[in-house]
């Protein structure tokens, strides 16, 4: 048995949540629904125009493994933190999740600060994401451990952190580690400007080591450069072993050897949309590695983000295993 | 006209909330619905076994001027924090919602930290704090500037804060100030147990000072040392132009000049307790520094209340003046 059901590779930030009406998106020069790179002068003068707000530990690959804690699975995580009071709170969320993480800390002089996004969430329950990635951006090679990732059954690789040079490289450890041991390589494309940055790594990733692939829509278009999303599916499943592909209120489509299943969603109010696609993958991986079967994971996958969505902040409230159960999936 | 219609002076803290089980509170051995001051080993050691967790600007005077601003009033409010990043999210938080906060930051080489409180949710909704100081322990007569307190219809002073000695002589400055160009004084007692440890303080200033008492009845019996309520509120209202004092779900007694209002209160689905006296307090004195009778005022106080209780944290996320207008109070 390995240790771990699935060990993410992320962007480790800390959420400060803020409600504003979409009149301040504009006049903020904010993007609506995406996430958008900031650096720390932009950071400073965008934290003084929002209203008072709310400090929740996230980070997307960091929410999928707190939601497999919670459901009792076993997980490490690794992302960079500064040895600062966000950092502390970023490092306590998770062990307290259940989670293993001892990725090396920048220390107290290092110039860049824990990163941090600025979710602005509109009445509709959309976050527009503004990310300042402080010192989650130098993830490397030597913050790898491959005895760690052999023991992953699953490592899961969050696409945002194809922004930083050096990842590229710590994410080619990992996989060479996983794969060396007979583990498996998932991934997230995270967001579609941040597959269109990275368009060609990704595909080259994709098409030699990834056997599970979670995407949205609009990332799924974005990464076959189309409109026709029959068409962009079907190439996904010519190159990858499974797909998981979610689609907001539709549900999720999943594609694997030839046979395909289309998931409804799990009709619930949205308050804040942060960590849907997250928690989806949380739940899934946590599915898949407790044997069930692929379909049964997309509908845990689905609870598990209606469950998110109802709430601010992007990690699990409810006892999700007390969701499934009252879905008849456990 | 004053610049200010309120202005508060307290603990300046960060609320760091999680929910736990009732059982977790007894091997924790945190005393239920009550706030206890630890120190910085315990607070390390208590939040190494809190589960994950959201940070909150908090601090008892601070969510009240909170709420003051939140309806559209002047206000300031004096309490210290550090030049560190709980310092700068407080700081902040109070500066979205309106208030003025000019209070001198301690530098970053300062041994203490920014203020913050543990505080556990129990599944009943109810709060039990956990409350490690920092520097606001170190409030003292030169971070009071008169000037400020002159400009002030009211001030309002936190009970909590009696727990530093050099803060007795910084209340006793903003009293001076405020009462010597006409403003009035009210105070919050905060808590049963820090009447208990500051009594004689207290009652002398209660006395000598205070135009307006906040308290809830667990505090009140305390400081008169009675297990008679009604005994408890005659002494008050025998020492102090007005008495308004909370009484959970019962509401609120007010008492003033020989007359009393008894005001029910407003019935909601408590999630979490923390805020509710401090929001009281807050819609309170917005009523009446906006020429509303005591009752209205008492009215708007429940109304508040019940909306801080309503969800996690001390600060309001409704429109309280929306809230107003629905129970046809303005």
């Amino acid at each position: 048995m390995k240790q771990f059901h699935v060990v993410g590779i992320g962007n480790a930030m800390v959420d400060i949540l803020a409600r504003a009406e979409d009149a301040f998106l504009d006049q903020a020069g904010i993007g609506k629904g995406i996430m958008q790179l900031i650096d720390m002068d932009r950071a400073v003068d965008l934290y003084s125009r929002i209203g008072p707000a709310k400090e929740i530990s996230g980070g997307s690959a960091a929410n999928t493994i707190a939601g497999v804690a919670r459901l009792g699975g076993r997980t490490a995580y690794v992302g960079k933190v500064k040895d600062d009071q966000l950092g502390a709170i970023f490092a306590h969320d998770l062990r307290a999740q259940g989670a293993v993480y001892q990725t090396s800390l920048a220390p107290k002089t290092a110039t860049h600060e824990t990163g941090r996004c600025i979710v602005v969430v509109t009445p509709d329950g959309e976050r527009s994401m503004n990310t300042y990635l402080g010192v989650t951006e130098f993830l490397e090679p030597s913050d790898i451990d491959p005895e760690m990732m052999a023991q992953a059954e699953w490592i899961y690789l969050e696409g945002y952190r194809f922004d930083g040079p050096d990842s590229h490289a710590a994410f080619a450890k990992a996989i060479a580690a996983c794969k060396g041991a007979g583990g498996r390589v998932s991934i997230t494309l995270s967001d579609p400007f941040c597959v269109e940055r990275h368009r060609d790594a990704f595909r080259r990733m994709i098409r030699d080591d990834v056997d599970l692939l979670f995407c949205n829509r609009a990332e799924m278009l974005s990464m076959y450069q189309t409109d026709d999303f029959e068409s962009a599916l079907a190439q996904a499943a010519a190159e990858v072993k499974i797909v998981a592909c979610t689609h907001s209120e539709h549900g999720a489509h999943i594609l694997s050897d030839g046979q395909r299943w289309d998931v409804p969603a799990v009709p619930t109010q949205i308050v804040d949309a942060t960590g849907a696609g997250d928690l989806f993958a949380g739940a899934f991986l946590w599915g898949l590695t407790h044997g069930h079967d692929l379909e049964t994971c997309a509908r845990m996958g689905n609870v598990a983000a209606s469950e998110i969505i109802s709430h601010i902040g992007a990690r699990p409230e409810a006892d999700l295993m007390a969701l499934f159960r009252q879905h008849g999936l456990v």
